[in-house]
Parts: C-alpha cells; sequence; structure tokens
C-alpha cells in the first residue's frame, strides 16, 4: 500500500483525551441499560435506581464507542465527512450515547438535554416501553442501518458511497455479523467502487470473538488466515489488537491515520486527469478488542470480559442482590464520571472540544438522513415513450423493453447529478432493458477485455449475480438520498424477503420520525415471472413475494401488474416519483399483445382498476352475467382468448372484463388507501354475478384482499398452484388451470340457466385441451391457433381502443 | 499440504481414454440440447432432426462433463465412494449425460435405453415438454442438489458429508454461484467439519469466467488473490487452467490424485487413536477453463467460446439457418461420435469399462438416494416428559425448555448410529434447548479455550450466524438420509424463505419419482417469536413465514402452533415421525401458563383443533354466543383472560373456547389432507354467531384459510398488524390490539342483545387499557395484576383438566 501523507503521531494529551471521551462513551452506554435514575452517580446507587427490566447489549459497545472516538478525532482533524454504519447487532447504547455527546442527539431531540436531567431522560428511554430500541434504528442519529438482522452493514455502507466522491463510510462489522452469507459477499464490493466517482469505504472488522453464546468463526482464525481472506477479498488490513487501553489507542490512531492516508492517496491518484485506474487495495481495519471491554471481569465467579457472557446484561440482578449492585456500581465508577461531567451534568468542555463541529459530527451528517440531500429524479414525458396502439391485441411488443428505452432517457436526464442506478443480478439485458446500454454500462472495476461489451469503470448499471448485494446496495444508495431500480427473476427476489421485511419496518418507523426527511421509494420491477420460464422450469416458478409485501403496513407498500408496455410506462414513472414507499411492479418481458393506447392506458392505471368495455360482450351498460376479471399480462390474454370461446360459442352470454393493475384496490378503502369503497367495488364485480378471476399469482391472495366484498362469495380465483416444469407457455397456464378453456369453462358452470348447447361447447372446451396436450408432446411447441392468437372483437375484425372504462 | 500416497502418473493411453470419455459427454450434452433425430448423426443432420424450441445450457457443461470423467477415473481406481454435488446452474445435459454414459440413468429410466432409440429419447426428453429439466433436479440420478436457484451446493455438500465417514462429497461450484451470500459463507463450513468421524468435501470451483451476460467477479481475479482468498478461507487450493484438452487431462488427473491424496492423509491422521485434532487445511481444485470449451468459437463473426454467449445456445437457429445448421453439424461431429458410439449406437466397450461399477458410479450412489440409507430415528416416549398438570393455568413452564430434555434424549438413543443433528443460528440455548448440552455439545473444529463451554470436535448441535448455512446443511444432512431440526428466531427464518421454496419444490418432485425413496422432513422451531421480543423490538418481529409456508402443496407442508409444553412435545414427537414434509412449529420458550395434561394434550394435537370445554362459559353442550378462538401461545393466554373478564362482568354471556393447534384444519378438506370437513368446522365454529380469532401472525392468513366456509363472514380475526417496538409482553399485544381487553371488547360488541350493562363493561375495559399505558410508562413493566395473571374457572378457583372435546 502506498502511504502518500501519514499524520505525525499523536501526543499523550491527545490520547488522554481520547481515552476519557471513551470512557464517557462507556459510562453513558452502561448508564442506558442499567439506571432508571441517579444517573451521575452523586448519590450511592441503590436498588431504586435500577430499572426494573434489564434489556440492553454490552458486549460490542465499549468497542464501538472506541471507534466512534478514534473516527472523531480524525474526522476533526482532517475535516473528513464521514458516516458511521455500525453493523454489529444491539450497538444501541453506543451510537446513542455517541451522539449525544457530541450534541447531535439533543438537537433532534430537544428533551433530552445536555444535562443531569437529560442523561436522567436518556438513560431511562433506552429500551423502555415507548422508548428506543437496543440496536442502532431509525431514531437513532447518523444511522442508515439497523442493527436487528444482521449481514447487511457492508452493503449498505458501500451503497451510500457510490457517487458520493467526499463521503467516508466507515462500517463497522461484527464478528458475528461476518458469518452471514450477505456479508461474507459484500467484501467483493470493492469490485464495483469506482475511486474517481465514488466515495470510500473503511470496512472496520471488530473481533470481539464471541456471539450470544459461542466464540464467532472469524474471531478464532489467526491473524495469517485473517489477513490472507481480506488479501484474497482485495483489501489490505491493518490490525488493532489488544486490551490495554493507552497501547489500543495509539494503535487505532495509527491505523486510522495510515487507512486515511491510504483512502486519500487512491483517490488522489484515480482522480488525475487521464488516470487509469487499475482496481485499488482498499484500506480495512481488523480490530480484536475484548468483548464487554472495560467491563466487570467475572461475576458470580464466571469469566465475563472477553468471554460471551459480556453479550448482553454481565451483571444480572443488581436490584435484589447487593453484591450485584455493589459490583455495578464500581464499573461505573471505574471510569470516573466525575472527571468527566460537570456537577450539573454538562460534559467537561475539553472533552465537548474533541467533537466533530456542525454537520461534520457522525450524528448530523446529512448522508444519514439522505432526505435532505434528496433531488429530484428528472423524468422524461413517458407518454414519448408509447407503443402505437391502433386496435387491442394487434400490435406486438416486449413491455420491459419499451421500458427500457424509458429508462434509458432516465439516465441521460440524471447523468449530471449522478444519482440514479440500477441494480439486477447479470439480468438487465435478459431482462429486455438493455436501451439503457446506448447511454451507460455496468460498472466494473476489474479487468476489461477488448471484446468486453458493455463494461465500464463508470458504469451506472450494477450487476452481480447476488440478489442480496442488488437489494443492499440500493437500499444504501436511497437511504443517503438518490434514486434506482431493481429488476429481479420474480422467483428469485425471495431471496432478499427478510431484506424487504426490515426495509419497510425502517420506513415504517422513519415515516413516524419528523426530522428523517423522505427518501425515494424501493422499486421492484420482477420480470422472467412465473408464467414465462420456458428453458427454467418449477424451480424458478413462484410468485409469492407479493403475499409477503401485502403483509406490512398500507401505507408503505404498492403491487402493481401493468398488462401491457404502455400500462407499464405510466407504472413505474408514477413509482419513480414517489417517496417513502416500496412499490413492486411484475410484468412480462416476452412478445405480447398490447391493449391499451398511452390514453387508455393512463385512464386505466390511474384508476387502479376498470372494466375494459371493449372487450366484453353484450350492451356496455347492461349487468353482466359473468364477470371475467384478470390482474397480470398472461391472465389478461388468457381471460380476453376466452371471452373470444365463449363468443363465438354461446353468443347470448353477456361477460363484463375486468382488469386489475393495482392489487391494492381490491382491499377495502379502510385498510389500503387505495382500496375501492364497497360501492365502487359492487359497481365492477357486482353483488352476485359469477366472478371468474385470473390472477397472475397464488389465487388465496385475491381471497384474502377481497374476503369481506360483499360479493365474495361469488368470486373464483384461478393463479398458481404451483404446479411447474420446463414446458411450453401455454401448457404451464394448462398445468396450473388458468388457460383460457378452463376460464371458458369455469364461467359455463357457474353461470345458472345457459342453453342447453352449454354442455356441448364445454366439451368442446375439454377436447381442445386434449388436443393441446397431444400436439406439445409431439411437436414440442404449442399448437399455432394458440401460440399465434390474436384478439378480435365480435365483428371478428378490430376494435379501435377506447378508454377502458 | 502433507501427502502421503500420491498416486503414479497417468499413462498416455489413459489420458486417451479419458479424452475419448470426455467427447462421449460432450457430445450427449449438444445433442440434449438440439436434437429432435438422428442421435449418431449417421445421415447428414437437416432442419427436421432439430427441436423447434432450442431451451438449454451449453456453456458450463463441457467443463461438469471434464470433471465427471476424472472423478470417474479416480473412483475406479482408488475404489472411492464419492457423490457430485452440480452447482452450476442447468448443468442439466452434462449430469444427464454422464449418468446415462455410466448406466445408471438407463436403470432407473429403462425406457431410455443404451442405444440408438434410447439416444433419441434422451434427446428429445431434455427441456421439452413432459421430459426433464434444463439444469440437475430431483429427476437426475445422482442428484442431492437442484442447479436452479443458486448458492447452496456447497453447503449441501458439507451437509450431505456430515457422520459419512468414508463418502467423498465433490463439490462443483460455478464462479456465477460463488457470488451469491451463501455460497460466500459456505466456504467456513470446514470449520464444522470433524475429519475423525466426517466425510470429505472436495470443492472444485469452475472458474469458466461468464455469467449470462457478464464476466464473473471471482473469473476476473488473478491467480494470487484468488489463493489467498481460499487461503483465508482454510484450504488448500491446487489450480489446473488451460483449455487445450491432452495438457488440461493430465493437470487435472495430476490434481485430483493430490486433492485425494491429501483426503486420505487427513482423514488417516485424525482416524488414529488418540489423535489431536487441528482443522485440517482441505485441498480444494480452482479450475479455469473457457466457457463453452471445444463449442464453436464464434457464431455469426461474434466470439462464442470462452464468452458469456456460450452460455445457453451458442449456434442461434440451425433449423432455418443453413450456416448454423452446417456448423452445428461440424461441432457435433468433431467429437468423432463415430469412434465413441457402435453402430447401433452403443458406447465403445473400452469406454464403458471406464465408468465405476454399481453403487460406487455416481449416478447410482445411494447417498444420493438418500432414502435408500435412512435408519428410523429411534425416539424416547414422549409421554415420559409431560409437564404435570393438575389445573389448567396452574403450572408455570418454558415450553422449549421442556422439549429440549425430549431432545436430549433423541440424542442420546440415536448417538450409535450418528444420524441426528440439530441446526441454529447461535440460538439453541437461548431458546432453551440447552438440556441437550448434557449429552452433546456444538461442534467446533477451530481452537477450544479452557474457558468455553459445550464446544467439541465431535458436537452433535451446530449453530453458525447463518440461517442460510443451517438450512443448507440440513437439507444436505436429510437428503443423505439422516434426520435432524432447525431452531430459529421466527422473524428471521425469512432469510431462508427462498431455500424453503426449493426445497418444498424438490420434495414435491420427489414424491412423484417412484426411484426416490422418503427421506425425513425438514422440521422447524420457530421460537423467540414475534410476541416476546422484549429486548429485541421492530426489528426482530415478523410472523409471516408461516403464509409463505402455505402457499406450498398441501401434501408438503404443515404448521402447528402448539400452546403449551405438552402439545409441543407431542408436536413435535409426530413431526420427527414423518417424511417428505416440511413441518413448521411456533412455540414459545418463556414461562407461562400450561393448560393440557398429556393425555388431554394427545387428544387436542391428534384433532388438531378442538373446543376447551374447561375454558369456556355457560353449559358445554349449549349453543354459545360467541366463539372466541386462538392459535398460538400468547393469543391462547390473552384469550382465556379475555373469558375471565367477561365471565365475572357478564356472567350471561355463553363463550365457547376453540383452540387451534394445526393450522391446516381450518382449510377445506378438499385443499388440505389436515382440513376439516364443512360439518365439523360448523360444528366448532357454528354457522352464525360471531368468532373473535386471536391469532398469532399476520390476522390475513385465517382469512384466507377459511373464506369458504359457512360463518366466514361472522369471523373477526386479529393478529400482528406490523405495530412493534421494544416493549414489555403486555405492550405488544395491546399494540396490536391482541390483548384480552380488545377481544373482550370485540366480544361484547358483536354480540347482539347484550344486557344494558354491557356498555359500562366496555368502559370499563378501555379505562383498564388506559391504566395499563400509564402503568407501563411509570414503571417500565407490566402491571403486576397483568404479569402474574392465572386462569381461574367460574367457581374462581382451579378446574381439574379433562379432555379438551
Amino acid at each position: 500500500m502506498q502511504i502518500s501523507s501519514p499524520q505525525p503521531p499523536l501526543p499523550a494529551d491527545d490520547l488522554d483525551l481520547l481515552d476519557r471521551y471513551w470512557r464517557a462513551a462507556n459510562y453513558l452506554s452502561v448508564g442506558q441499560i442499567y439506571l432508571l435514575d441517579n444517573p451521575l452517580l452523586r448519590e450511592p446507587l441503590k436498588p431504586e435506581h435500577i430499572k426494573p427490566r434489564l434489556l440492553g447489549h454490552w458486549g460490542t459497545t465499549p468497542g464501538l464507542n472506541f471507534i466512534y472516538a478514534h473516527l472523531n478525532r480524525a474526522i476533526a482533524a482532517q475535516d473528513l465527512n464521514v458516516i458511521y454504519v455500525c453493523g454489529p447487532g444491539h450497538g444501541g447504547p453506543g451510537m446513542v450515547a455517541n451522539t449525544y455527546l457530541e450534541g447531535s442527539y439533543s438537537e433532534i431531540y430537544p428533551d433530552i438535554t445536555r444535562d443531569a436531567d437529560g442523561l436522567r431522560k436518556l438513560f431511562r428511554q433506552f429500551s423502555f416501553p415507548g422508548g428506543i430500541p437496543s440496536h442502532a434504528a431509525p431514531e437513532t442519529p447518523g444511522s442508515i442501518h439497523e442493527g436487528g438482522e444482521l449481514g447487511y452493514a457492508l452493503v449498505h455502507a458501500y451503497g451510500a458511497a457510490l457517487d458520493n466522491p467526499d463521503l467516508i463510510v466507515a462500517c463497522v462489522v461484527g464478528d458475528g455479523e461476518a458469518e452471514t452469507g450477505p456479508l461474507a459477499a459484500s467484501w467483493h464490493s470493492n469490485k464495483f467502487l469506482n475511486p474517481a466517482h465514488d466515495g470510500a469505504v473503511l470496512p472496520i472488522l471488530h473481533l470481539n470473538g464471541y456471539k450470544i453464546a459461542n466464540p464467532t468463526v472469524l474471531g478464532r482464525m489467526a491473524d495469517p488466515e485473517i489477513r490472507s481472506l481480506f488479501e484474497g477479498y482485495g483489501y489490505a488490513p491493518l490490525f488493532v489488537e489488544g486490551d490495554e487501553p493507552q497501547a489500543m489507542h495509539r494503535q487505532m490512531a495509527d491505523a486510522l491515520d495510515v487507512a486515511l492516508a491510504s483512502i486519500r492517496s487512491i483517490q488522489q491518484n484515480a482522480r488525475q486527469p487521464d488516470a487509469v485506474i487499475h482496481r485499488p487495495r482498499w484500506p480495512m481495519i481488523v480490530l480484536r478488542s475484548p468483548k464487554g471491554w472495560t467491563g466487570p471481569k467475572e461475576v458470580d465467579g464466571l469469566k465475563v470480559e472477553g468471554f460471551w457472557r459480556a453479550h448482553q446484561v454481565p451483571i444480572g440482578n443488581p436490584r435484589r442482590n447487593p453484591q450485584h449492585l455493589a459490583l455495578l456500581e464500581a464499573w461505573m465508577k471505574s471510569y470516573q464520571p466525575e472527571t468527566l461531567f460537570d456537577a450539573t451534568g454538562h460534559l467537561a468542555p475539553e472533552l465537548q472540544a474533541l467533537a466533530p463541529k456542525g454537520a461534520r459530527r457522525m450524528g448530523a451528517n446529512p448522508h444519514a438522513n439522505g432526505g435532505l440531500l434528496k433531488r429530484e429524479l428528472k423524468l422524461p414525458d413517458y407518454r414519448a415513450f408509447a407503443v402505437d396502439i391502433r386496435s387491442p391485441g394487434e400490435t406486438i411488443a416486449e413491455a420491459t423493453r419499451e421500458f427500457g428505452k424509458f429508462l434509458r432517457e432516465v439516465f441521460t436526464l440524471n447523468e449530471a447529478t449522478r444519482n440514479f442506478r440500477i441494480m439486477g443480478p447479470d439480468e438487465t439485458a435478459s431482462n429486455r432493458l438493455d436501451a439503457v446500454f446506448d447511454v451507460t454500462e455496468r460498472v466494473w472495476m476489474e479487468g476489461i477485455e477488448p471484446y468486453d461489451v458493455h463494461l465500464a469503470q463508470d458504469g451506472r448499471v450494477m450487476e452481480v449475480l447476488s440478489e442480496h448485494l442488488c437489494q443492499g446496495w440500493l437500499e444504501g444508495y436511497l437511504l443517503t438520498g438518490r434514486h434506482g431500480f431493481f429488476s429481479c427473476y420474480e422467483a428469485f427476489i425471495h431471496i432478499v424477503d427478510s431484506m424487504f421485511n426490515q426495509h419497510a419496518k425502517w420506513l415504517k418507523v422513519a415515516r413516524e420520525l419528523p426530522w428523517r426527511r423522505s427518501i425515494a421509494s424501493l422499486n421492484y420491477l420482477l420480470t422472467s415471472h412465473v408464467w414465462r420460464q420456458d428453458h427454467n422450469g418449477f424451480s424458478h416458478q413462484d410468485p409469492g413475494f407479493v403475499d409477503l409485501v401485502a403483509n406490512k403496513k398500507a401505507d408503505i407498500v404498492r403491487i402493481y401488474l401493468p398488462p401491457d408496455a404502455n400500462t407499464l410506462l405510466w407504472i413505474a414513472d408514477h413509482c419513480l416519483r414517489t417517496y417513502d414507499r416500496i412499490n413492486v411492479i411484475v410484468a412480462g418481458k416476452q412478445p405480447a399483445p398490447q391493449w391499451l393506447s398511452m390514453t387508455d392506458a393512463a385512464t386505466h392505471c390511474d384508476a387502479g382498476i376498470g372494466i375494459w368495455s371493449w372487450a366484453g360482450t353484450g350492451p356496455a351498460d347492461a349487468e353482466p352475467d359473468v364477470v371475467m376479471a384478470c390482474a397480470g399480462d398472461v391472465p389478461t390474454l388468457e381471460t380476453l382468448a376466452a371471452v373470444t370461446l365463449l363468443r363465438k360459442e354461446l353468443p347470448e352470454l353477456k361477460i363484463r372484463v375486468v382488469n386489475v393493475v393495482d392489487l391494492m384496490t381490491l382491499q377495502p378503502a379502510k385498510e389500503h388507501p387505495h382500496g375501492l369503497s364497497d360501492r365502487d367495488f359492487d359497481s365492477l364485480f357486482t353483488t352476485d354475478k359469477p366472478v371468474i378471476f385470473a390472477y397472475h399469482g397464488y389465487p388465496y391472495l385475491i381471497h384474502r384482499l377481497t374476503y369481506s366484498r360483499t360479493n365474495h362469495a361469488g368470486m373464483h380465483v384461478r393463479g398458481f398452484i404451483e404446479e411447474g416444469t420446463t414446458t411450453t407457455p401455454f401448457d404451464m397456464v394448462v398445468l396450473n388451470e388458468l388457460d383460457r378453456f378452463h376460464l371458458a369453462i369455469e364461467a359455463i358452470e357457474r353461470v345458472p340457466g345457459l342453453s342447453v348447447s352449454a354442455a356441448a361447447v364445454k366439451q368442446k372446451f375439454r377436447d381442445a385441451l386434449i388436443a393441446h396436450a397431444r400436439y406439445i408432446r409431439a411437436h414440442g411447441e404449442d399448437m399455432p391457433e394458440i401460440r399465434d392468437w390474436v384478439w378480435q372483437n365480435s365483428a371478428g375484425g378490430t376494435t379501435p381502443v377506447q378508454a377502458g372504462d
């Protein structure tokens, strides 16, 4: 590693101040876990000063405080722009203590004053009903990362650093978290970070050796193996190891200076005009310090400091056990609070002076409240990308390919601000969004060969075969105030179910905090969906992600199923304009008939649901015999084909076609802001006529959304019933009984009093299914009349497009 | 690396035979992708010989075939017991080709004969409707691993090797898959493999450089970095690199001999009497070979071999483009099929002689059809672990702690056969299953310190902070014929949603294959559940996993919510006796009132649902005014408390209490084998009385399961509505309106014609909620009368336990 400008070694006095600052943070951390009152220990500690329920985690905290103090020093000395991503679970006491010490906490929460009364409240609120959680969370100033579910600290850090050339993201990775899959893959994010245009991530692997009740895998690996592992990942590790505070302060200050100098050197080199950039070997710090460092060495004769017993609350029962009470008091007094805080509870001025000032404080850095820095995404007029539709079904187009052209313009319009990226697991082209490669490339910091295509060091498309990394990078990018899109195979988005959950939880809590500014929505485009896995088969067939999404708070989530290209364009444009939400769009990529002109698409999507009067039979204003409802591109196609069959065979049948784009319209208005009123719902679905509902996913979701509607007993939903294999597109819908023939047969069966010919018609449809099965097994493809089927209106011709409803 | 017995170098003739065998496999692989007919190319290739839809993947296949041929050689030469885990997606053609060549395919599928007619069928069925998928799958002989969703090859391999001391699991990891999080963490599995008692995993990292449309991260890393990375992971990498077949055969044969000698040496050393074992440095092979090796170098002027264009079907249109047809014919003929197969399509005898014999063939190894080797799990009498219940609610116990005692005996009874393990992310003790540590330990191959507890090199509890590894190890263990259990925090089981999906799909397909023998069910114990995250808060609160589970095929999945210890014991015993299923048990770990004696628990669990007549009010045989239903431990407690409140305040109200243990009983009998008939359902829930249903998870699931029942309109479900934080247990249920007061108020509101005092009673309950809120904010804990509430019967005393229904 070439170091251009190491800092001079720290004077001993500075080290002493650092140590006092660290002790103050440790003192406040212990206080949060234990104390209801007597925050400065100015009177002897008594049982009534202790919280009745001791909930919190000490183990990781002193290490986190140690790092925070050292980062403060470096930020102040070098005027750095740094945020702190706190990976270890339950690091909350430390993050709260430090933002309190630097003053950012009290600015956001004025009730928590910087005096003895504020200290008392600070202690009391922690892990207390109505208070704050025990890990870094949306409530924590300076945080973009929840220390709840582990695994995503480093990928969030990289997402934050992208396109923020002056930002350094200090990311503490706990050795527990380091065992998770997503974290293990996240180290490779350095292959996607451009030192010229992006900021830096400084990973600090904090090996304190233990999890809840076990040693950690990385903690027990010897240094040479750790060094080898992280050099293999492409880093230059700096080791800081020990337990003696003074020596550790010296080591850490040196290591941090070397790391920061290395970052500066890498960036300066890369930012020279005409610089040729090779992926740099970024620095990282490996900090080995005892779990529960500076806490009690033993409790009740059992080892605590440097062991997993320090994980949560090291001294278990100070309220009822006098020895425990005395031990706690001795522990807290070992930090010498009287030397840290004055009699009124104010932090000593010389310690206050150590913290960075204003927005340089990590608790006040605007990057950690990204909405503050957010610039509106510039969007082109989606109407300019409209697929020309003269009559429904006549034009064939690939919905995502058209959307790709729109995305291309989004890149162009926002090129200067560099605040838009798309992520995908190696599927941008496969998902037919490749128009974007007209104006940008895939980012790639490894070597690029002459025959490679669409790779560049400054590309804005991020592809890696890890849905975890795609999701995590995007989350980090959005949380720091930018915009983006994640396109993914529908089945494999389940890989990030839990990350989706956690992000939805973050948004829910963040929206309740007035000081947190809105961030751009997380937008998913799920394509290569369940119905078109012609060569991938059963393992790639799962439409259940939206079921998970529908469990989350109504004001956070939206689910859209645009049936064609123009509806996809409208919906995607809409989603990119929203904030603080998670939008899920499920759309096809295969050539498919197009139904709505852009004008009609806008009307239809704005309503979210509507009658397609041009597609029904019988007088448009008549009460139908049956409602054929559909949601999703393939179900829409099969529904319209079923109507065609029925119109020909049973012309007297009055069919209403209802198409659903916005799935949330089906819910009652009181449960979701997009939900239809019961009156509107009834006017679409009738109160008593059979509804044959062809749905893209698992049919239960439709029942769940509509169970309280008047006509729920009349809803007959078909969807994916977990039957799949490698087969033709039409065979897939047949296997799941979602095809035109099954739909038409069910319509006949559900409508009472049909003519005697209905039975013969049903038989005819059943025969068609048998013929289909024979044909594909003989020929390996769908029958031409099904493959090439085209919608025709009742006169046997095409119908000019008109407004849906 | 100490190599005790390297093999002598291979004679040139042997290398030539190997190369011919490899060419045969490559020929068969290409044939599967392209040919409908003319399998031996004995006549000129014509368009009608080509499949109409070309679906399949060539890119990874020649490398997989190369490895297979070399493993065959080593197995035959050294009489090894080896299975092949094929990680790369879409490696199907290669696995099918090789099992066909060795004869195991035709033994399982006698219709696919080892002659020209069989070859024709073999080719035709691939990626053909009704045929076989394009990746290794349950249909593939010798496979325990689906090459669909990527990331789990290596963790499956380790799961298979555990407790199989003579088995070598050769695991090919593609460089695409290597980018995923689960795979990146899986390399650390070597810290949990004991060379004395377990078999070996031989990872073969196959760097062919490209994914679908991108280079791979590991493929572009230079050898020193790859070496450093894998040495850091604890392996000794052996490099095999190039594209010239003869040189590559020589390198690969040598590398494999070195690796196998190293494995033998490690195992021999570890298996000496009194051997002191340090974690060995296991060998691995890094194979760099071109993507689409031996395929066309260019097509239409664009680079194919050694590039991502070789990923799927390299020559796109041989049916309509004569140049493509000629190119395909030349490619296939380059393998010289006439030198590999005789005129009738039989593989040349000297090539047949290369394959191992009988069960040594990797397609016939019984470990890859684990049901063949499965031994019944010995289970103790669960009744011996019964919690003594004199009257409902009087005894307090921790359900999982009691179950832990049962598990301890399971370990003891199956110690000799070493075929039972439990997995968990560092939570076995936290989940209060620690009785198991009386008889076994956590397995740990890193250093063990004197103060460590419950760590041992031969422990049978596997803990790592990665749900992916826990799930994957267990899957591999079960698929090879053993038994196990995965206990996990309820919220974080979502991390493995997608792995669950894939395992459910595997089971569904495997059950349809008569040759696949039943394997033990995958059993989840979800504890530390949504209602008791007192110190973890919102990020740890998500009960949605069961919603995902309920989407899967009814004959695969079961969901149980035992309300106390005795019901948990019965259910867990039951689950451990089942096969080919996924059983999900959600149970509490906190001290809680116990309701049913073991006799009653057995009756209740056997039915899955029942009336708790002792808990209701009014005459037992009377039609109730209201049904109070509950599922889950906390909802059951709150329901019984609500009944107590109502009984006191409105003694005239006739309440029936229904408890649900087996959630699938709620579904119609036609949809799930455990589903109640409509008649039975109506007799429990009435056809018209209000049902106040307190449910453990998201309330929608109950609506979804019951929407077609007579009294569905009367079902009022309360559950988790995504409101959570760090707070007291009772405050959590209040936040979600699932508490006794909300339940009682709703009962009053739903029952028509109650006495005038009902309004006053409701107000009293509302006042109690306000008092509760004030109390916990002042004291930080629940009011004593709520915390210490005890069930009392209508006489104000306790009720002797009697059968539930």
